[in-house]
């Protein structure tokens, strides 16, 4: 690593800790060291040593995943994207940008809005989280019901592989199909195939105005469940649509009251920023009625807004006061959100387990948080055992394992059931490919 | 091949040869036979005979591919999925459709249109070719300037391995990145790395009315290009914006008189579906106007609108009569459609070629048609040169070379400008994962 400018590289364990965990409980290994690069060269020097010395590359942005992928093991080098930081070009004409991976994506989202223009993806932890973080898991997040998720704003990629070769993927165009779709390839690969050193994506427009606003309150999570539905069949477009259930309310209520009434067994946040968002809004309000809502309120001013969407962002930090979390993310055909929520509760009750749940519900997306001790190195086996049944029952309702958080580590005892076996060696020969020596973040995604 | 029924497998030469090609001009080759599958299990057993005798598999829809994908060379076994026509499952609830290889994509969009939903991917082929054509070429079309490209639309897919695995990838859910973007690398992928035998689509809520429909007639191609730049710089989100140039409208207007006036250099037709179409028209009608326009109209009715759509989509039968036609496809990012537009025309007029040129001006994908004389077997060289100018230039405008219609046989000469070496090898890396002895589709895509 000599080839490397002094303060690049770190050694000392008590700072390597920092740079070793995400936002899970899970405890790191021992790593070697960790680089800070601020260049792509940085990175191509970090890999060829790597692959010479045959020794395991972590790469992590912001250290706010959710399943463990940046979780470094003993022996690896952690390789911090977190400096690379320059938005390289933004064009406006052109709508799209491109960025190195250490952005924060609320930065680029900011960037973009000086021309009218939004980055669409909004993961919880876009105030925090980094663009390469978000390609490395393909986060969604709160807007994504509209507007997609990570992948769909990924247009190309500058990516150095694990043996320092830097490879070029995809385009700068809308559109374009010369040769494999490598671009999508890496996007959710969680640093197993190579590491991104700068993306193009995709800008949209900016809505003109805030987006028209609504809370429901229910008595009963079904209800608000079988609103989604409506809302969604009816082709209202909400830009967002999260539920919340009682036991998240109580939490976040207790962190700033905002008077959670008795009988409010879950409450629906949804907004609409299409042109003729206030009709919308109403629509969405007059359903949420028919569907037995007890109380529903179109917000009057952008500070109500606030108000409202920052209770729903408050819903981690809320949980975290609790005690230690076990974040899941399943997602199931929305038709079903209804039952998968019923399984939740059912799984709590059944393991004598704390679970509070919110959802991106408009995508069937849920993430029950399981809250345990804190004392606790790892989630006793009661949590274990209601999350086994919850993903067992996600996936018999044609679900899925993880919605936006990814594999990494958290998942892995699950992957097999829901991959199957060809699956899981057509992935290991793509791995391969890009990383013969398995040095690069092993043990994670696949 | 005895495992498979009477009539599953074809042998006649002349009746082979119909099976051997696409829509191009290439010649195919003396392929073995042709299998008209009828079901994944036909499949799997052409793929386990294929694999045992080491014989190329050209797998085949609708046949209306521009790019050569799908022609068949010698000792080839054709599989054609065209028979392969069920559509599985329609679930309005979760906006989902599961169908199989054959089902032509306009009987897609009408089924989800019985329940309010469309098929958003249309390519111009739509009434003709099928979903497992659109998935192998990652097929675009007019309406993907609002809804995206079959990629976008495509959740998760059956297909069976060369050696007659059979491999399940992605989902049913909005969201999902449990392992690699498996689905992503089929799409687009021509056939060489496994046979699509049926593919989870996303449906959306198809617009409560018609459409908005305007045509803008200008003088100059580069203020028409300017137009469109306007036009999707203001946010109007259209969701059809289609230019044509001179040459195009009048082959049209040949075929049938729509009284072509003798300025017209470009038109422009643009549609937007929202809730408030009329009021985006009228505006996009404006923007034409600011821009150049000499003439612009907003259709009245929909016969009016029928006419004008239907205009554009016989284009191609239209050039077609003209001679035998080299379609190419090259995109650029949106800003510099009008570059791309005059140095199509200064190509044109270099080599003394005649070349039409339509585009999805709101992707910046533009299909310049070279017209050569039908008794030649092969463009003469002009075409080429041309052709070589032209994707020369793409690719320094920040283009690429094919926005939708795949690479096929017809793009492997410029392959090597646009991907590069490290992507070149990397891809043959992916394709030895899925199919060691390459006998699926060789020599095709990458």
């Amino acid at each position: 690593m000599n080839a490397l400018p002094d303060g690049r590289v770190l050694t000392d364990p008590d700072v390597i800790d920092s740079y070793a965990r995400d936002r899970t409980f899970l405890e790191p290994g021992k790593p070697l060291g960790a680089v800070l690069a601020t260049s792509r060269d940085d990175v191509v020097t970090t890999m060829k040593w790597a692959s010479e010395h045959q020794v395991p590359v972590v790469p992590r942005g912001g250290g706010t995943g959710l399943a463990g992928a940046s979780v470094a093991g003993d022996g690896a080098i952690i390789l911090s994207l977190a400096k690379m930081t320059a938005i390289r070009e933004l064009s406006p004409a052109d709508e799209i940008a491109v960025v190195e991976p250490g952005v924060i994506t609320a930065d680029l989202d900011r960037a973009a809005r000086e021309h009218g223009l939004m980055y669409a993806p909004d993961p919880s932890s876009y105030q925090i989280s980094t663009i390469g973080g978000n390609l490395a898991t393909n986060a969604g997040g709160l807007r994504c019901v509209k507007y997609g998720v990570t992948r769909d704003s990924a247009l190309g990629l500058e990516v150095v592989l694990a043996d320092g070769r830097v490879l070029n993927t995809g385009r700068r165009t809308m559109k374009g199909v010369t040769g494999y779709d490598l671009t999508g390839l890496f996007v959710g690969s969680e640093g197993t195939l190579g590491v991104i050193t700068a993306a193009t994506v995709r800008l949209r427009r900016a809505p003109a105005g805030p987006p028209a606003t609504f809370a429901a309150e229910f008595g009963s999570l079904r209800d608000a469940g079988a609103a989604v539905s409506a809302i969604m069949a009816a082709g209202c477009q909400p830009s967002l649509m999260e539920l919340l259930d009682r036991a998240t309310l109580e939490a976040i209520n207790d962190l700033r009251n905002f008077g959670l009434e008795a009988g409010t067994t879950a409450m629906l946040i949804g907004q609409s920023d299409a042109s003729d968002g206030q009709a919308v809004a109403e629509r969405m309000e007059r359903i949420c009625m028919e569907n037995g809502a007890s109380f529903v309120a179109v917000s009057s001013s952008p500070q109500e807004t606030e108000e409202l969407i920052g209770l729903r962002r408050m819903a981690y930090d809320a949980k975290e006061r609790l005690g230690a979390c076990l974040v899941e993310d399943v997602c199931v055909p929305r038709s079903v959100l209804p039952d998968m929520i019923t399984a939740i509760e059912a799984a709590a009750a059944r393991h004598g387990v704390r679970i509070c749940t919110v959802a991106h519900a408009g995508d069937g997306n849920l993430h029950p948080v399981f809250i345990f001790d804190r004392g606790s190195a790892e989630p006793p086996a009661e949590v274990w055992a209601a999350a086994d049944d919850i993903f067992t029952h996600a996936l018999e309702l044609g679900g899925t394992l993880t919605g936006e958080h990814g594999v990494g580590l958290l998942k892995q005892r699950w992957l097999a059931m829901e991959a199957g076996p060809v699956a899981a060696e057509v992935q290991r020969g793509i791995k391969a490919v890009f990383d013969p020596l398995g040095i690069l973040n092993p043990g994670k995604a696949i």
